[in-house]
This record gives C-alpha cells, sequence and structure tokens, in this order.
C-alpha cells in the first residue's frame, strides 16, 4: 500500500517499532504522528476524515495485544489491511565501541526477553524501561560510554545513535501483525479469490459443544480460519468472546451465507471488515 | 491451597503482584522468592525438588501472557493449580497529600492505561516504568513531593509509603489469572467432579475444517472447553499450536478418551496437567 502525504497515527514516540512498520507498509512518502496510548491513535482516527492508524495486534513471540481487541469493539473502525513486520533488534550504543565493552542495556522487558540469550552470552546487565524508542533517546542524557540500547534501525537515525549489532534477537521468527484501521471501507474487488481476510467478534451462549456447532459453520462451507481466540465477556460470567480470522471476503456469497448462519446462534456478532491478506513464510 | 515454609518463585522485584497473588493463593506462611525473568521462575523450580512457582497466565483486561506458554513448553513443569487474582491498583505516595496534589504517576504502562479515566479525570501526568513495584521503590529516592505510583498494596508496606487510593482502576473485572506449577504432578482425587480443569497443547495440520474436527472430540462428549487460542507454529509455516483448557480431570475414563481420540489427529499434544479449578464470577 503506497500512499503519499498520508497522515498515519502511530503509538509510542519517533523511532518505535511502530512507526518503521508504518514507513514499510505505507511507503516513505506519509506523515507519522506520535500517540501516547493506543486509545489516543483510534481517538485521532475516529476524528479524522482521511487519516489511517497503525496498530499491533499480536506477536508471534509474546502473543496477543487485546487492549487493542478491545478498543476495537470501543470504536466504528474498519480493518483495510495487515502487515507481518518483522521486528529486528538493534543494540544501539552512543558511539562505536565494540560490543564487548557494552555492561548495560536499556530497553523495554520483552525486547531485553527477546535477547536474552546474546546479553547473557554477553554478560550484559539488563534493564528494563518503559519502551525501545525511549531507552534509545535516554542514552543521550545517560552519557554512559558503556550503556547501550535495544531499539529499531530507525531509532538509530532519529537520535543519531551508532548500530553495533543488527538482528540481535535470539529468534528470528519475530514477527509483529499490525492491522491498518480507517473510518473508511474497503472497496469490493476480485472477491471470488482467496487473497482477502475478513476479522469478526462473536459471542456465543455458555453451553458445551456451542463453539463446536459455530465453527461448523465456516468448516461445513470450506471456509478457513487462520486466528482464533476466546476472552470471557467482562460481565457476563459464562459467556465468551470469540476473535476470528477467515480467509475470504464478506462480499463474496459463501462467506456472507457463513456469517448469516453465525448470526442465527450468536448473541453478538461483528465483522471489523474485509482486506488484502498479507501472506509470509514464519 | 495453605503451605508452610514453602519456597514460592514469582517474578519482579517485591511487592509485585505476583507476590501479592503468591500471599492469597497459598497463605501467609510461605517464602517467596523474587526472579528477574519468567525463565528464572521456570528454571528455579525445575531445579528444586519441591518448591513452587506462581505465574501470570492471562488477565481480563490485557489478554494472555504467551512467553509463559512458550516456557510451559520448554520445562517439563505440571500445572498444580489455577487462582484468579483481583489486580486493585493503589496510588501511593511518600506522605498523606491530597489526592488532588498529586501531579505525576509512575508505574507500568499496563496499569497506567487500566486507571486511565481516573489519572485524566485529575489531570495527573504519566510517566511509564518498568514495572509497578519498582515505581513504588524508586518514589523514596525521587523525593517529588507531587510523585505518585500505581502499584499493590503490598508494595506500600515494603517500601513504606501512604495509600491515597485504592481500587483506582476504572474497570473493576481486571482479573490475572495465575498458574502453580511445580515438578510434582497433582494426586487424582474426586476425578468425577467437574470441580477439575486440564490444560493441553496440540497442533494441527493446516487443512480447512481441521479444528471443527479437533473440537469434535470435546463436544460430542459434552466436554465443556473454557479456553482456546491459536498461535502459528513457529518454524512450520500454516501449522498452529492450540493452547485448550477444559472442564475434567485426565483421569476420568470420558477425558482420557477425548484425549486419545485427539490425538490420532494431532501430529503434536501434551496435556500440562489436570487441577482444581477456581470458580469466580467475572
Amino acid at each position: 500500500m503506497t500512499k503519499k502525504n498520508q497522515t498515519v497515527f502511530f503509538q509510542g514516540e519517533s523511532g518505535a517499532y511502530s512507526e518503521e512498520a508504518a514507513f514499510e507498509y505505507f511507503g516513505s512518502q506519509i506523515e507519522t504522528r506520535p500517540c501516547p496510548t493506543f486509545n489516543d491513535v483510534f481517538q485521532a482516527v475516529a476524528d479524522s476524515k482521511n487519516a489511517y492508524g497503525l496498530l499491533p495486534i499480536e506477536n508471534s513471540l509474546a502473543g496477543s495485544i487485546h487492549r487493542n481487541y478491545d478498543l476495537m469493539l470501543r470504536y466504528d473502525l474498519s480493518i483495510l489491511g495487515e502487515y507481518f513486520f518483522r521486528v529486528r533488534h538493534c543494540l544501539l550504543a552512543l558511539s562505536d565501541i565494540k560490543i564487548d565493552t557494552v555492561r548495560r542495556v536499556h530497553s523495554h522487558p520483552q525486547a531485553l526477553a527477546q535477547c536474552e540469550k546474546n546479553l547473557t552470552d554477553l554478560g550484559i546487565e539488563r534493564i528494563p524501561e518503559a519502551d525501545t524508542a525511549g531507552s534509545a533517546r535516554m542514552l543521550r542524557t545517560l552519557d554512559d560510554p558503556h550503556a547501550a540500547a535495544l531499539a529499531s534501525r530507525r531509532a538509530a537515525d532519529v537520535y543519531d545513535l551508532k548500530i553495533l549489532a543488527e538482528n540481535f534477537e535470539d529468534n528470528t521468527a519475530n514477527y509483529t501483525r499490525f492491522l491498518c484501521l480507517s473510518r473508511q471501507h474497503n472497496l469490493a474487488e476480485n472477491i471470488n479469490t482467496d487473497d482477502f481476510k475478513t476479522s469478526a467478534v462473536f459471542s456465543l451462549q455458555n453451553r458445551p459443544g456451542e463453539l463446536f456447532r459455530a465453527l461448523g459453520v465456516f468448516a461445513l462451507r470450506d471456509v478457513d480460519l487462520t486466528k482464533i481466540e476466546s476472552r470471557p465477556l467482562v460481565g457476563k460470567p459464562g459467556e465468551y468472546l470469540f476473535y476470528v480470522d477467515f480467509v475470504g471476503h464478506v462480499d463474496n456469497l459463501t462467506i456472507s451465507r457463513a456469517i448469516e448462519h453465525l448470526s442465527e446462534m450468536a448473541p453478538f456478532l461483528r465483522i471489523f471488515g474485509s482486506y488484502p491478506r498479507h501472506q509470509i513464510t514464519l
């Protein structure tokens, strides 16, 4: 998706992985706008006629970011796209020192955990901070020649830091799935192909086998589920919300029939949108 | 579960919510031991004959903590119990100042997000930190009379702070589910009741309807699923891991037959244990 002069809101500060993902997904001509919280991103997109939001929804190593699922329910935005962003942790420092002279590394606990093996092998002390880009920015004020930060390649540019090592993570299968949100809807095109995904959420009554019946709606029509996740429905003991992604477009007849069938048994059902599928090999 | 002089490992520092949960679950006579990372907790329990680990696995507002699911796969520990811990954020300060004189609050980003409405109403600036207990400890060194921290009631005791407000969270349905882990297994007792839950993980081949068939193993035997979550199997494109919890004990004939049936279609299957069900009303 290439966009020019388009405003894209992301959570975090300048140099955050979300900003790096926005440039990869939309191209370099966009104008990125940092927001302190996920909620601020949703609100900013809801308040703008033409802006996009790019939000992380799940990480292949760390799991789902449920806060953003909750906010999907609260705001009336559509999913226009998905993007699997490869998270590459860079080891950044004030000057071009040798890796074995680094004594302390600052970063978000998740980034530290994802580089655990490398940090242990090098005997580097881990100092948890609130976020990765903030840790990079902080290096300037710390003025500690043996300190480093784990953050994005972009953070090195933004805060003028040296990259001591790239791809510093222990596991290279480190992807974050981002969703592109907007007030607009996607226009249908080529809906008969398998190149689309649809995201939905529904609730079910608390009866054994109810989920089995609900999935039958898809299975009996050969519709392929790519994700399912259950969460207790807050305030309604015994009821659950199910978040599903499946292959296909809502404007396709098979899919629209499956959704109609699902609505027969689901007390609550909402479709977040159909969007081009980003196919990657994990 | 009341234990005396029992060692319980938790992640975080003194005053962490995990430590508060450990005292609630095991009783006040245990000896708690802080560990810097989740991995350290797993390793410590694996290295001890008689110790327990108490680890957060999902939060009703923030979702699953997949890191601990990954570690479950890496270590050979059993689940002996579950505990739904009600997370109550306290607003803590150095002295007994009035809430409307608080200017800045330090805490973990998740705690700040969970108190968003209250903080906005009071116009308090949010300063993200690596963890809640650490923010409480930090207040002493900051020496800022207008600063507060969001942390547990226990953190107030540990760091000798005043509690300005309790239950400061916007949403009271804030529960973290903890799992009690050990090298030992549970001994079967009253296995014919619905008072047990079993946790398992399995993979499936990438074919439409495969999950439907797998859930049929439970549905056709009237076994009630309480949780399901899919994750891409790292390194095996198109294959998924499914984490499920269901009501019943592995030593019950219906359950053992369901598991045998599931193993016919699952290339990989592991049972993490059967344990007493903690029933709460969310």
